[in-house]
């Protein structure tokens, strides 16, 4: 494999034909193309993009270079969601037992925590004794016994991708919305769907903080699925403020739980539930929004999703009690009140800031062999637009001990704004839907919190 | 060394540091940069670019990384010219010797061939017994006791620049004008000069065919010279034909000897007298071009000149004999005379077609590690202008065998265009001069080809 003249027609603007694709993918994976050069390349993609056919090709290869979920014969519809990621997002928890409660199969593959974003299985792994690193075998046969499972991805999925994606992290080649999307759908086309749904977030929290951006991507993973055979739908979700209240590992997997039991936050069980509805209709379960919701308020008000939470984290190997009662999650050694220092309208709640204060507490990662501990991160009650006094509570800090404390009370001041009026809006909790067809923008509820 | 938030700031058009520069060399030069950190530096270079300062700290960087030429307290002056290669292209080892026959020290590290262009070190290398590879101490006691060495880049010089540019070679990005400038000039200002003359090929044979980025080559090498207190001054000469007659390292050998013997052909004396006027005035040896180019035809005619070469040659091991008689140089196994397929004029001889004919016959590398057979080549004694008759003898093929000899015929065939009339006039020579100054066209002579 010459792959020095594929990277200079890259550089000068050309394409490469899907069969370069293939056997550049095959080459890397096999070590035969040294990092060197698929970082060189890689690059070169960064600055002149990937056409549609290109695009495929790459994540065909990413595919292609390892194992699939493969459900032939069983009927029941099997869909997932991803989110592009951002603080305070444990949607996830929520929605995948949620939606299995509605007769919709959910293999979930998620992801850990990276940068000052979390990620889904450093929640559920906060969970005593919950196992994540399942099979492709075992984690078949939970989704057909109990439709679902909530896994990483293994070894088996996309070996090609894992490889890109830690070279991507070391050589500033992460932010390019192919690459992205290819990364993302190599492992949920592998995943044996019958449709996908995406969170797209955006904003100072988010990825990709523009609007433009956030669309180019759910556009290009759209376009991606869809020429797959995965019909996919997008929601572009805001992520100028965390979701929710709890930023944390074990707490956010606190308040999912709560979510399940019908005491959530109303921002994270209104983007669950937008999430949940397109779910539904993909999977031809419902035919209409109204009656979709209606089907997910029940399966919640009944205890059903609940119970499927429970079902999971049994399989898992994890302590079902934590659902009802999270108070077995591990706790934080110190905790401490944060009060407002001033009287006025929070202006903002800055989601980088938190998230970076949580890897600082040791909440996160610098690199991916870091340990985390669960326990810590912040529990923040004021949203951007809410009326504050000074000296009145509106987070609280979880820590590991005093050192823990300071990081997270200097964040918080940092992070949360006050000042006399609002000054910018916040960006609308559900702003956008967009589909193979076109970009909707939906209507504004009059408080766009929700 | 954290190299990631480097590459990102390249990437989104952002400038480094000198500090930052200097590190990142030294930690790459030290392996504690990986490759593929820095292949992705260089590939956003490729497409961002450096700003002044940046490129003066690279090519500090990697100075810094080695050994220096030192010739503190040595009054004579030492200037050297550097080409940025073509085909023909023997003028260094005409112009070494003669420059330093006019009593310019001449410290010349040169590098070998790669692509289709040939580099003096094989042709000096043509000569039985010639050592490239001398220390830097015993370089620096040959130019003081002669006046002139003509060695290779050693181990000791700019270690940094060589590890550089083998990642370069192998990642598409050799093609930008600041690391080719860079990875010139920290050579060149590690040879101690006081002056440095550029020559910069243009046209379809040379590594940057377009006039404007031959000009910008040689403007972003003499700022770098000139903040680095080396003056540096560059021609621009035309590579859309091949310079001489002879291509292949003996048989350009062979023509260097009959130039210092004043029996060279008309555009490579042209070329050698121009660079050493500008040698000479650089060195401060002559105040006006007439008078150095009188200086430099005496030296010629003299013989000084020839025996200047055949006492570089018996400095570093080789038989100073051939300077004599050309014959002791090793030769082809066969030859053959090429005719004219046509009567008409000749429209093109392309440099690049005979560049990598000459690769094809064993006579040039596609790997550094490839040995050279120094015998092939061909001699062209045709130029584009010239008229033809059918059947009349236009060049002549040296070869290993019959075979060699049959890709040497095909590849004049390809080459050399004979049409009704010339068409498109072939280069100016000479073209331009080129100083910290400015950039100045010179008069073209009635011949275009002189």
């Amino acid at each position: 494999m010459l792959a020095a003249p594929l990277i200079e027609r890259k550089r000068d603007g050309g394409a490469l034909t899907p069969e370069e694709w293939s056997a550049l993918v095959a080459a890397y994976t096999a070590g035969r193309v040294p990092d060197y050069q698929m970082a060189a390349l890689l690059m070169a993609v960064v600055f002149r993009g990937l056409e549609r056919h290109e695009l495929a090709a790459l994540t065909d290869a990413m595919l292609a270079s390892g194992s699939r979920l493969a459900f032939e014969g069983w009927a029941t519809p099997r869909v997932d969601k991803h989110s592009t990621g951002g603080v305070g997002d444990k949607v996830s928890l929520v929605l995948a037992p949620l939606v299995a409660a509605c007769g919709v199969a959910v293999p979930m593959m998620s992801g850990r925590g990276l940068g000052h974003t979390g990620g889904t299985l450093d929640k559920l792994e906060a969970i005593p004794g919950f196992r994540t690193g399942l099979s492709l075998v075992e984690a078949k046969a939970q989704t057909v016994k109990i439709g679902c499972v909530m896994i990483g991805q293994t070894a088996e999925i996309a070996p090609a991708d894992r490889r890109l994606y830690a070279l991507r992290d070391v050589t500033g080649t992460v932010e390019a919305i192919p690459l992205i999307a290819a990364s993302i759908m190599s492992k949920k086309l592998a995943e044996g769907l019958n449709a996908l749904v995406l969170d797209v977030k955006r904003g100072s929290g988010a990825f990709l903080p523009a609007l433009e951006q956030a669309l180019g991507l759910a556009q290009t993973m759209i376009a991606l699925g869809e020429d797959r055979g995965c019909p996919t739908v997008a929601l572009l979700t805001a992520m100028d403020r965390p979701l929710g209240r709890a930023c944390g590992n074990a707490l956010e997997t606190e308040e999912a739980i709560l979510g399940l039991r019908g005491e959530g936050p109303p921002d994270l069980m209104a983007v669950t539930y937008a999430l949940g509805v397109e779910m539904l209709l993909a999977a031809g379960i419902d035919q209409t929004s109204t009656k979709a919701r209606q089907r997910l308020e029940n399966a919640l008000a009944s205890g059903i999703a609940a119970e499927k939470f429970e079902q999971v984290i049994e399989a898992q190997g994890g302590n079902p009690h934590v659902v009802e009662d999270p108070s077995l999650l591990p706790q934080a050694g110190a905790v401490e009140v944060f009060c407002a220092p001033a009287t006025g309208v929070v202006t903002a709640v800055e989601p980088r800031t938190i998230g970076r204060a949580i890897v600082a507490m040791g909440g996160g990662r610098v690199t991916v062999e870091d340990q985390i501990d669960p326990t810590v991160g912040c529990v923040i009650t004021a949203k951007p637009g809410d009326k504050v006094l000074a000296g009145e509570p509106i987070a609280s800090v979880f820590a590991k001990d005093a050192g823990g404390i300071e990081l997270g009370f200097a964040a918080l001041s940092k992070a949360i704004g006050i000042d006399a009026d609002l000054g910018e809006q916040p960006l609308p909790l559900i702003s956008h839907r967009v589909t193979k067809d076109g970009v909707e923008e939906l209507p504004v509820s009059r408080d766009r919190r929700l």
